[in-house]
């Protein structure tokens, strides 16, 4: 198969965009993504969108032919096809722009991520989210999102020893970076204190410790590696898209401190890229809430089972440390809009790898990981990428 | 790219499957289509699930791992991947899996198609249906499926001299094919008349002129040409797989009586497979409403733009015919849960083509043709089969 590269990428800020529809925020960033790679709309031959719950935000499927016709490019005719896998709906929709390209069929694809969250009441909202876990034998008993992983939290300290404060944590690292992030949801800094006496929400889970609900979309250019040059002075290489299941309830799992789903991922992504986790500088981590940031550290293979808390508690993740987490302010601070979170997780780490990252570059990276989840980790995706000199 | 072949394919009834659940259809889909082509689950690298909305219908995202899980394959762990496109799902879906073995980075993945409609009220399943074309720019208006698809006819007839019974024809044809298919919702014969009386829905169609609601599964194993006769003595060869999209509202086509989508696709399909509409023995059609069957037969090539309602009128579209169209049943009388439909379709392609089509087997047949379609024909797909001898 042939190596695929991204070419440009792009973005809109995430946050409540009430005066903004679907559709205008995918335009948006499909279109900063193509001025990011020097292409030319004539140039793509299809269009990805990564979405999870149009049909019940906005009361529209078959959204792929809606952003593309609303570009401007039903003329083309162009496939477009819609993916979903939860909050992993954008990282699945990136493998598939992958293999689309890889397979030859098609040479320079489009793959956007998009959702807009915030137009519906705040319980209709939470019924959605719920709506990637189990509904038949999580959710009809009264399990929500954040109380799963609250469960998962729990477990987590019982069994690793693992403090509140460790967690909680992520966030007030998420907070410090997004404020450096123009296309953040959140860019005020929080203190831990502020994280640990936040709203509960579902013990040991307090307001400060949940992603926000939000809109926004993300987009990047893919094609051909070998044409790459052609389009963009940094190509970056994807030097692996994998994608890992596991049972959808967590009761069923082996053991609920571990997503096997992202340990098969990552194994998988490493594996094929001939890297190790000592070799990237930067990841991008799925924490819609702060402990599924720290469990995916250690899944991830960053740090051994049990130590992630402790290397949170004592910093270094941030900014000039040896890996830095989530320059992007991650899902809690970048915001979470479900369908773009995985690409945007990408874009971030182009931007970083391209040295586009103003206040927050992290310097000479040369490789990076995006780590993308949907439900509680029935779906786990790993992507690398890496600069290609 | 690699050549890709379907190895086995399976289904459950179509109908009104009150008792049982979405993962119940799915699951004994899959495992029909794994036993007819002599694969273990364990030979199996990826689950693709085609389907529209879930997410109103059943209140439930992320089915392609739920899927996966309730088949007892959690434990492998296996990349799923849910893919929409309204009531193309389906061969949108049987797209990617295509192209993840022909990429290489995937060896044997099954490919399903569900949707369980008949659970909602109905009108909420009309809302829902409605929900694959633009919300805001027809629905808005008043503007359902039935009531476009009634514009479309309503020009297709004013221009082309296409009579009402032309396409009555059609709903006729697939009852008499449905009658020969044991998986079929409607399995009694309808005569020309019962269709032009039949209750009024939106002038000039009638209650029969519209496919139903259908709950059901459909499901295709596909794997390398190459490695193809290790499973099945009748590999059947995807020559062809081509989408392409168009507007999402009708009324900014060039022209309302032919989706440009169909042709587009068709054209890339008979390119790509080298074959041309006179090779092709046989062809389900997407016949959401009957006019769109008529239109079809002429986007597709099978007839110049006025003439497959004559076509249509004289018979000789049925079995023992040139051409035979929709052996199934078509979306009409064998039924229509969206996202199972495209796959269906390719399910009786490879039934017939490797002789095991029963009372309505199409003797000598070696190629199909399959032509799925999402909304009011934003997206089409079409999918060209043959034997391999």
């Amino acid at each position: 198969m042939r190596e695929v590269a991204i070419l440009g990428v792009g973005q809109t800020k995430f946050g409540e965009l009430w005066d903004r529809s679907f559709r205008e925020i995918g335009i948006e960033a499909g279109f900063a993504a193509l001025q990011s790679s020097k292409l030319s709309s004539r140039d793509l031959s299809a269009l990805y969108i990564g979405n999870m719950a149009s049909g019940t935000y906005i009361d529209q499927e078959h959204v792929a032919p809606l952003v593309l016709d609303y570009s401007g490019l039903a003329g083309h005719h162009l496939p477009s096809v819609r993916v979903e896998a939860g909050g992993a709906s954008g990282a699945v929709a990136l493998h598939q722009g992958y293999l689309a390209v890889a397979s030859g069929l098609y040479d320079f694809v489009v793959v956007g991520g998009a959702e807009k969250m915030t137009d519906v009441p705040e319980e209709r909202g939470s019924a959605i989210a719920s709506s990637a876990v189990d509904q038949e034998w999580e959710t009809v008993f009264g399990a929500t999102m954040p109380g799963l992983w609250a469960l998962i939290a729990q477990r987590h300290m019982h069994e690793h020893g693992t403090k509140r404060e460790d967690f909680a944590q992520m966030a007030v690292l998420d907070h410090e970076h997004a404020g450096k992030n123009p296309f953040a949801h959140y860019r005020n800094k929080i203190s831990l204190d502020a994280v640990l006496s936040s709203t509960p929400v579902a013990s040991p889970l307090g307001m400060l410790d949940c992603a926000p609900s939000s809109d926004g979309a993300a987009a990047v250019v893919l094609g051909p590696l070998e044409r790459a040059r052609k389009f963009t002075d940094t190509p970056i290489k994807i030097s692996a898209s994998q994608i890992a299941t596991d049972t959808m309830a967590v009761m069923h799992r082996r053991d609920v401190t571990t997503l096997d789903a992202t340990v098969l991922a990552a194994k998988r992504a490493f594996q094929r890229s001939g890297l190790e986790p000592s070799k990237i500088q930067l990841a991008e981590v799925h924490d819609s809430y702060s402990i599924g940031g720290l469990i995916a550290l250690e899944d991830l293979g960053f740090f051994p089972k049990g130590k992630a808390g402790g290397a949170l508690a004592d910093g270094g993740l941030g900014l000039g440390g040896k890996l830095v987490l989530n320059p992007s302010g991650g899902l809690k601070a970048q915001g979470q809009p479900f369908g773009a979170v995985g690409i945007a997780q990408v874009a971030e780490i182009v931007r970083q790898l391209r040295g586009e990252a103003g206040d927050r570059q992290v310097s000479g990276a040369t490789a990076g990981l995006a780590h993308n989840v949907g439900g509680t980790g029935a779906t786990a995706v790993v992507t690398i990428l890496e600069r290609v000199n």
